[in-house]
């Protein structure tokens, strides 16, 4: 133990700012945050780990689709099956840019793959996933792509009374299967884009339909407030469905992948929130600069 | 401090099977539940507070559709507000029975009172009503009326690693406004019937739109299950809206009234469940033998 609580962030601004943030919302004073306000709520993808080239869950779930392509041909023909087939990852950045049309082909296909499931079917299928499959430019499990300064900074957080949740554009019980063990934060403080269950005959099953609309934009803060009661006081992010998200919190941070070495280099599907960044004085993370160290995991007390 | 956690129930039967069960969950052993699992589930209506004559949230809900039936009498003539001006209690018995056409109007009604509002409001209206309004039999403000010993029964389970819950039909905005103060849980551990909000311009707005159905019969495990991602280990209710939800726990507690000089003594609305309690063997909690005080807060540490 050191007296650090966040040894993988090289000292400079950018640590300082969080530490001098903290330190004034947790004594008493103008900027003091009272304990039950504290809620911190950070994206995932590309703030808690990589997302390049595809975000982990796009991997899963392609897995997913092959295998139905595989059983039923016909479905090559439509969408999102025909982009998957002919390799067009283009469709796909239909999500980033928040395109409603492209948003209801790929829920429509969530519902065709998980409808009528029990939540223990999803899992198993999840863990067998992050057991087996690996990054392709890194040859580990993506589970081993999780930024090591960021769980520190959940640790730091949790220890300033802090409630985290991570609320990410990705699926809610996607994230669940592995927050506890991975981020050291309950299912229950895992906000994102969700399935409506049904309790049928003793059992949760899973519904065609959604459930609050898609945790990515102004749906980040929807989210938050609507599991919480509040907006966050301590938000993270990286990209521009997290702008909302950033927007709303008292103090954002936004994470610059700038490392192609030790990670990825790429400024896409940020652009706008960058300029926001600027505009409202976001604490700007740079992976190059201010980690130490990238990945790993961390030791839990 | 006394070594009893639990000073407002009277030794017996009823007491023993919570200690015994929370003992058995808590040590190792074939009943143990591990720590991230141990989620506890309350209803609150006639669970936590007085639902006689009429549960709470009617009574401000009441008051501000009757001042609409003022501004515009024209609402006079249509349903809520005929049954309202009419004194017709037996039109909103159609809740307790999850009547579809009685819920549908009533959320309409809803809408039609805070679409457009913001949080901020609804509790200022919310709080208004706890500090000025006084329930009919007692003379004293609603919130006076919340069972003591339910209170010493969370703070026994949070003292043993659960995260409590309270799972209400009534309005999730409505109890998170006095949750924190009134049983010392985080808003975020408070599940109820809920409105959909927008981000806005920075500003959380309440949408016309419900968010995940109703928050009684099976929409109580299914809403637990979304919030959580579990279901519970330890539930509590008092009604046939709660069966469902204390099937789908692993102990479950149910509260008898039948306490009309301390309380109320009524089974309307609750027939179903004790028949179920018979039948899986779920503990019932008389108010007349298990409680030797009904009414309270306590001290927190």
């Amino acid at each position: 133990m050191t007296d650090d609580a966040l040894p993988s962030w090289n000292e400079g601004a950018t640590k300082q700012a969080i530490l001098d943030f903290v330190a004034r919302a947790t004594t008493p004073g103008a900027d003091f945050v009272k304990v039950a306000d504290r809620i911190a709520a950070f994206d995932n993808d590309g703030t808690l780990w990589s997302e390049q080239p595809l975000p982990p869950q796009f991997d899963f779930v392609f897995r997913r689709w092959g295998e139905e392509v595989k059983s039923d041909p016909s479905l090559a023909a439509i969408q999102p099956y025909k982009a998957l087939v002919e390799h067009d990852m283009s469709f796909f950045a239909g999500v980033a840019a928040q395109d409603p049309a492209t948003i209801e082909t790929l829920l429509k296909a969530f519902s065709r793959s998980w409808t009528g499931s029990t939540p223990e079917q999803f899992d198993a299928e999840v863990r067998v996933w992050l057991e087996t499959v690996k990054q392709p430019k890194f040859g580990v499990p993506y589970i081993e792509l999780i930024y090591k300064p960021m769980l520190e900074l959940i640790e730091y957080l949790k220890a300033n009374e802090f409630r985290v949740f991570v609320c990410s554009g990705g699926g809610r019980d996607f994230m669940r299967t592995f927050a506890e063990e991975a981020w050291g934060i309950y299912k229950e403080n895992v906000i994102g884009t969700a399935a409506d269950y049904r309790y049928i005959d003793g059992q949760i099953i899973r519904a065609e339909e959604g459930l609050g609309g898609l945790d990515i934009g102004p749906g980040k803060p929807e989210h938050v407030f609507a599991q919480t009661g509040r907006l966050p006081v301590f938000a993270g992010g990286n990209a521009d469905v997290d702008i909302e998200l950033l927007e709303s919190a008292t103090f954002a941070i936004i994470v610059e992948h700038n490392d192609d070495a030790r990670e990825f280099a790429y400024t896409s599907g940020a652009e706008k929130s960058f300029a926001r960044a600027a505009e409202l004085g976001w604490t700007v993370v740079s992976v190059k600069d201010d980690w130490n160290t990238v990945f790993g995991h961390i030791e839990r007390v």
